[in-house]
């Protein structure tokens, strides 16, 4: 089973689309959990991983947050990827792109030490840059095309014939791969550009984040998705939805009532 | 000292330009350091840290080549920068950019755990993608603007508005930080768009890539940079200059020879 079909099965087994993204912060944490250092970083993320897991299709993993304490943060990360069963999908948040050889590396990290499902990349250095990523063939990728951030009316937004960069970057990507293991991020918070993009590129897999923190909304962004393949990624908004020792129960609520609304929403269509 | 003047002085003091990449490699470092593993690595590194240091204003560290070994890798990469003599430049090439409070822990991770003075960065999520690295104002970081390899011309030179895309990012990134906290990454493979760049943006340092194994002429390149501030960074034609025990010595070698041929050039200048 490739990573785009254990996708597909960890949605259908939950019936769900949400994916849960841990960007743990240590002062975000309760606080019994933040005295403990890293330990406590692990701790939260290994109970958050417990309650959430029933009602979530995956794990979104934001690389920056384990980086910033340099071997021993990395050693959390490898720990927090060996936690999430593999039932569930897994991200690698990392928004990797470089030159090939360099490219090769990271794609070696990711997919070989860290055993992640999935990566996110950058496009600005075009299609050699995430070649290394496309040869995995049995991994998913999610190349970053309209991004959830107020710099993604910066670049992304030019028009060069008639058309803005992110719908180049969406169709060379889809020149490049297969749906199988090219899919695109698609921030939230554009939910018209969403229709448009989705129009272009009905059967791939989108990464959907900028609900809950960043303003996006589950309605407008659920539909212009329609039905076609999503994952819609929450993580402030989950994982600090308690600040108390109970923050475990706290998330798995605010998990299954997300999962909830999204298959009301999905329901009218 | 800023991490502006410290490359100014790092400059003058060895009259060089250029900077080594450390893109180490278990399967291209002599057999008798690769038999060692992750110690060979290191210990190749210092050694030609030490081999090149009279001859280079500074040395570009490539994460991709040290977060494949997972936290052994990051352990040796924080060797790697710690062993760096504080007289040199360092560069954190890890080409990052993300939604703010992901930019924020990257810029942690660089900043105050590897203690490089520079990082480079992705400018594909526009500018409060790199924001949180401009807030450490004695840092001076490196946008990728236009790459050194094939796919630079995926995008990078799309026309919105009678501009290349990579002019707009030039443009915008200019207003968004000064000549001591932001320069450009342009690869040496462009030396007619170098030139264009640079008319532009005279003051501004580059870090120009793509001298040797990627086949940029360094006549071509300091022809049109001429005596605007840059670094030339070169990684394997330096580093695995010699495959054998006297490994270092070849990359002295190389580096000196380098170092006086960016000299022999910018004399006529």
């Amino acid at each position: 089973m490739n990573a785009f079909e254990k996708l597909l099965k960890a949605q259908a087994d939950r019936s769900s689309l949400l994916c849960v993204g841990l960007d743990t912060d240590l002062n975000k944490i309760p606080e019994h959990l933040s005295k403990k250092g890293i330990a406590g970083l692990l701790e939260f993320n290994c109970e958050i991983i417990s309650a959430v897991s029933d009602y979530v299709c995956g794990f979104k993993i934001n690389f920056a947050f384990y980086e910033q304490y340099g071997a021993e943060g990395i050693d959390l990360l490898k720990k927090t990827f060996d936690y999430i069963p593999n039932s569930h999908f897994k991200i690698a948040d990392a928004k990797r792109g470089d030159i090939g050889n360099t490219s090769r590396a990271y794609a070696n990290a990711i997919f070989d030490y860290f055993r992640a499902d999935s990566a996110t990349l950058m496009p600005y250095m075009g299609v050699d840059s995430i070649q290394p990523f496309l040869e995995y063939k049995d991994k998913l990728n999610f190349l970053v095309t309209l991004s959830s951030n107020p710099g993604s009316f910066d670049f992304q937004r030019l028009v060069f014939e008639d058309q803005p960069l992110y719908m180049h970057v969406l169709n060379k990507a889809c020149k490049a791969g297969n749906k199988e293991n090219i899919g695109f991020v698609v921030g939230a918070t554009h939910p018209e550009e969403l229709k448009n993009i989705r129009d272009m590129a009905k059967d791939r897999f989108f990464l959907i984040p900028g609900i809950g923190a960043q303003g996006g909304s589950l309605d407008d962004t659920l539909n212009a998705n329609r039905n076609s393949p999503c994952i819609i990624a929450a993580s402030r908004s989950i994982i600090y939805a308690g600040k108390e020792s109970d923050f475990a129960t706290k998330a798995s609520d605010a998990s299954k009532l997300l999962k909830e609304q999204i298959i009301e929403i999905q329901k009218r269509f």
